[in-house]
């Protein structure tokens, strides 16, 4: 059994009649709403990567503090995933975020609740998948109706996403903030290595050398620990240049996707940052958005998509 | 305490009267010689990783089957960096690969041992250092005198040296092996790999997109993710196109080594031969040496150097 969740009701508020929820791999994050307005919001450490299928009912079950109430519930994340509560297979490029209609119904022991899962995206050529990612685009199309171009989700596994007419036309994901994760915290470069901090000239330092000598990755990375040994290279020099030389080798493969485009970056704050300022450095024009809100209005997009859509209509 | 060393002695040999070890960060491995002729070897898992400054003697005497002889000890590898037994300076570029006159002396409570350690090599610029590699190329050189090209050392942070007139004049450390590690146990794609096996066909074809294309490692790794979960790719073939997109990246950077030139790969037997195989595979000559065969003549032409060089000059 996890840690206890993390629990906020807004004082006052009315009685939440569904929860947007966010299943990731190592955490789940829901958000109880009335409508569209949200009244409070629950977290935990009981990620996908921890529970066997049939604790996800028990884990959703103890972000709720009010014990009677029935719900509807819309997921996004790992929770749809094989080894998740339920499979929502993916629907495969090109085509729009998916929302409620194609959202896969997960079994349940109370009938309290009524949970759907969405489904991810998958690309057959070059092979991709996303799961999560898709309804944060969702919510930057609800927030931003008509973009064209590209939208930038950089994170664990960063995702290049063009999207075109409200759809998601093609993707390739990038493993780069895994190997940052790998190789400060596992590698030989811990040793050299700052836990926080960045110092943004030596980011971008790295990133531009990242940018055009991608191939020497392998011998960059060593130098950072040679330097160490050396020259005593500051710890918080060390982490800057790291995750320089790592997203300066995302943009060198991901240029089709940026070069001369519109980009978006959804992320968490100092991580778009970083990424406004390597694309600001190339010359490009850059919006930020925030992740979580973005998931959180995508939810809020599935979930009422058929009843927007019946507004749309006049129905 | 670790596990239990494991121990081997020529039945009817005579008594040794010096070891060769070679003290690398997981294991240490040391030959038991009667002048030039090897009667035994024993290694354990005492690597310098894991011991204090004080566990190095301890954990040497645990190797030694010989309660009371008294031994002369040459030592190459980790147990001469700052957090060994003792530090052994940097030699620095361009040199020969030191010998005993370079040799730190280690202090030892038993006056049984006479311990000796290696410096190893160090290139101010661009920063780079090796430990242990340096007694290869000695034992290479003292097999090959007069070999004047390029030595390669594949393995967790894989060397390129350029050797000329017996010195070593330049090199580059690539993070190659130790990437193929965290990647292939600790990441995401560990779910999709073999624990072991090789496809030379995909190998090779995947070595050739790494060395033309580096800078989509970062996607092609995400690939491997996407294609078991969507095309069930099969785990050798995902584990042969890790180890080939990663070769492939490090040739790209060490091509300035390698083109043209003549290239002696020093390894374990299975590493040497997918590198080169990957040379071959470019139009290069190639040839292979055992790397632990190399260490034990390494170790041996920095113990005889002294007499070797009184032999030569007739003293």
């Amino acid at each position: 059994m996890s840690a206890a969740p993390e629990i906020h009701i807004e004082p006052g508020a009315p009685e939440p009649d569904w929860l947007a929820v966010d299943w990731g791999t190592s955490h789940v994050r829901a958000w109880f709403l009335r409508g569209r307005r949200v009244v409070g919001w629950a977290t935990s450490a009981d990620g996908m990567g921890t529970l066997e299928p049939d604790g996800f009912e028990p884990a959703l079950l103890r972000l709720l503090p009010m014990p009677d109430a029935r719900l509807s519930v819309m997921i996004c994340g790992m929770a749809g995933s094989r080894q998740g509560w339920i499979e929502a297979p993916y629907a495969a490029t090109p085509c729009v975020p998916p929302t409620a209609e194609r959202a896969v119904r997960a079994p349940t022991r109370t009938d309290r609740l009524d949970v759907r899962i969405l489904p991810g995206i998958k690309q057959v050529d070059p092979a991709d998948v996303m799961r999560g990612e898709e309804t944060q685009i969702a919510g930057f199309l609800a927030l931003n109706p008509g973009y064209d171009g590209i939208v930038c989700l950089p994170g664990t596994h960063s995702k290049w996403v063009h999207v075109s007419a409200g759809e998601v036309v093609s993707f390739r994901t990038f493993m780069t903030g895994e190997l940052f994760s790998l190789l400060s915290t596992q590698s030989v470069l811990r040793h050299s290595m700052a836990v926080d901090g960045l110092d943004e000239d030596v980011f971008l330092s790295a990133m531009s050398r990242g940018l055009s000598r991608p191939a020497s990755l392998g011998s960059d990375l060593f130098a950072l620990r040679a330097e160490a040994l050396l020259n005593d290279l500051p710890p918080v020099v060390a982490r800057s240049r790291l995750s320089g030389l790592l997203v300066g080798m995302e943009l060198a493969a991901a240029k089709p996707y940026w070069l001369g485009q519109q980009v978006a970056v959804l992320g968490a704050k100092g991580l778009a940052n970083a990424y406004r300022i390597s694309l600001e450095d190339q010359g490009l024009p850059v919006m930020i958005a925030d992740a979580e809100r973005m998931t959180l209005e995508g939810l809020k997009a599935a979930y009422f998509a058929e009843q927007d859509a019946d507004a749309r209509t006049g129905s």
